[in-house]
């Protein structure tokens, strides 16, 4: 196995790339390191931040730009520093490629790498050497060993790879926000993000799961995931009064810029949490202090997850059978999925 | 001891009472019940809530109105089923009243009865009798004993008063989130609040000890109170860029919705946490989502504090020396405090 100097992906040119204007091109990909491994790439989720980088939504973005952050693929190359990868290896690689890892960091050094101030993105960002990463609609992809996470023999290649972004990105505020027995979480949203939102809280063992979307179109799905109830905030006459001071714990996977955020919160009981994991490209609507002062309330924000994250999320997942829904697609040169995956639902996996 | 049939108190009558039109009249009381005691009032610290309530400024107030809800006085009366009250107790009460203390309430089972949705205020509030709560700029006040808290000897009544409201207000928050040894904790606001903000959180031993306001006026009141720096948002050049990601909580004592909400979350470390315990007339800002999730910070709410967390607030106060800047001010027919104690200084109190 190895891995040729110039690698190719589906290249967005400019902001038109969000509808569908990527051309198969090659590219050089950053200077190989000690610390790096390259991996010829087998599968690839399809995330929304794909189509905000594509679109330049969350502004410029870097052309020519590959996107794909949820990549499993089989280690073809292994630095000379690298200890935990070795050659041949099936490993995920998510939202992010680099941080310092510097023992003064105080994010990495508590292990909280995703926050690290020298962060790098798997695509769209520059390496402190000036190199851009690239992202995993290619063949291959490199990146520094440290965020390449072995895979559990138990998950195929095509359930994990969505996991590395659209799945820590909620498993992660779930664990930190006490989500278990005992506990009411609301899930609003049930795109990708939001369906491993549902199926997360429930092997969690969540008293109940509430999947909140705007109309009632998915509340079979929803409950097909596993929720316990459904609320469909377009439809459903005064459901902040009627589900009022219900739920523990929301996590947001939303994006709108429009959400109903004060009544969202109206669901909340005392001391409850309100985590946004959806970036809108615009900012969260005004709230009223006394929303949060009145039941102790905190809206807070989680970003993906450390790669000690990751691999508790995949070993929780193959120890208790989460199976994400997934479609799956063509590859290379005949279809990436983006026509219509990309939106509605991040589970959208290219393979090859 | 004994009390009236009918109290006496500076009433408000309609919403020109902010200005300070306010009549010493006489009022009939709640109607005594046995959990109840009555109070002689000899101290009642001066709070923002009253301004807000004088106004109108929070909604409707129903007038007449007596406000004041930090107040020390002895008990003079105590109903038949009171056990942790006696005649004679040197007594304090905040800013609620009553709770349902029922064992079905998940608020008032938890200890946190400040919460519980039949919860009561000091004053303008209704009781589930029907009778309206009455402040204490009284002569006496009558309240169920379960909110009526022993003030430990150590404690002058005048240093205890403002604790009641203002004291809870920020130790609550401060303790519920981590301020002590190894924390740098940042306070909004150099008003009553904002000064037990910084007596409390250098009490308890917080690393460092920021005061936060818009002009440098208060630089040298902010370091007698203990504070180790000091950030003036109106006067010094790019602060929030200078002291960015330094602070692991921000207690937020101000009410003025055009905060620069963005650029104190700026100040904030990973996983760190905003508590906005002043509650604005408007919404609070907007924010960008990002701006929680790149970060994993939280904003929160804080609401007082129950009776277990004022005794402990108080016994903390008693043990460590805390001692907030009062200016004492007369009382009963001559001068309320009114005039000019409100707004900066929540720590004026009016003592017989």
């Amino acid at each position: 196995m190895t891995s040729p100097n110039e690698f190719h992906g589906w290249i967005g040119h400019d902001s038109k790339a969000a509808q569908g204007n990527l051309t198969w091109s090659s590219f050089t990909p950053k200077p190989f390191n000690p610390i790096d491994v390259d991996i010829k790439v087998s599968c690839c989720g399809i995330c929304g931040t794909d189509i905000h980088t594509l679109r330049s939504g969350w502004g410029p973005t870097h052309y020519p730009v590959c996107v794909g952050h949820e990549i499993v693929g089989h280690v073809v190359r292994v630095g000379s520093s690298v200890t935990n990868i070795a050659l041949g290896d099936r490993v995920g690689v998510g939202a992010q490629a680099f941080s310092c890892l510097k023992s003064d960091c105080e994010e990495c050094s508590s292990g909280l790498e995703q926050h690290c101030p020298k962060m790098v993105g798997t695509y769209n960002a520059k390496y402190p050497d000036g190199s851009w990463s690239m992202g995993g609609y290619a063949d291959y992809v490199r990146v520094p060993a440290h965020f390449a996470i072995k895979i559990p023999a138990a998950l195929k290649s095509e359930d994990a790879a969505p996991m590395m972004c659209g799945g820590i990105t909620v498993f992660s505020p779930l664990r930190n926000n006490g989500a278990g027995p005992g506990k009411r979480v609301g899930i609003v949203g049930l795109g990708g993000l939001g369906h491993f939102g549902v199926l997360f809280a429930r092997a969690l063992g969540c008293e109940s799961v509430v999947a909140i979307s705007r109309r009632r179109n998915k509340v079979d799905d929803a409950m097909a995931m596993g929720a316990t109830d459904y609320i469909a905030t377009s439809e459903d006459d005064k459901w902040a009064r009627k589900h009022s001071r219900t739920l523990d714990l929301i996590v947001s996977t939303v994006s709108s810029p429009d959400m109903p955020l004060e009544s969202y919160l109206r669901l909340l009981r005392t001391n409850g949490t309100f985590i946004q994991v959806g970036a809108p490209e615009d900012k969260l609507p005004p709230i009223a202090a006394f929303g949060l002062i009145g039941k102790g309330c905190k809206i807070g924000g989680s970003q993906i997850g450390s790669p000690r994250d990751i691999e508790e999320m995949l070993e929780f997942a193959a120890r208790k059978g989460v199976k994400p829904w997934v479609q799956r697609r063509g590859w290379g040169g005949e279809c990436c999925g983006w026509g219509d995956g990309g939106r509605e639902g991040e589970v959208s996996v290219c393979a090859c």
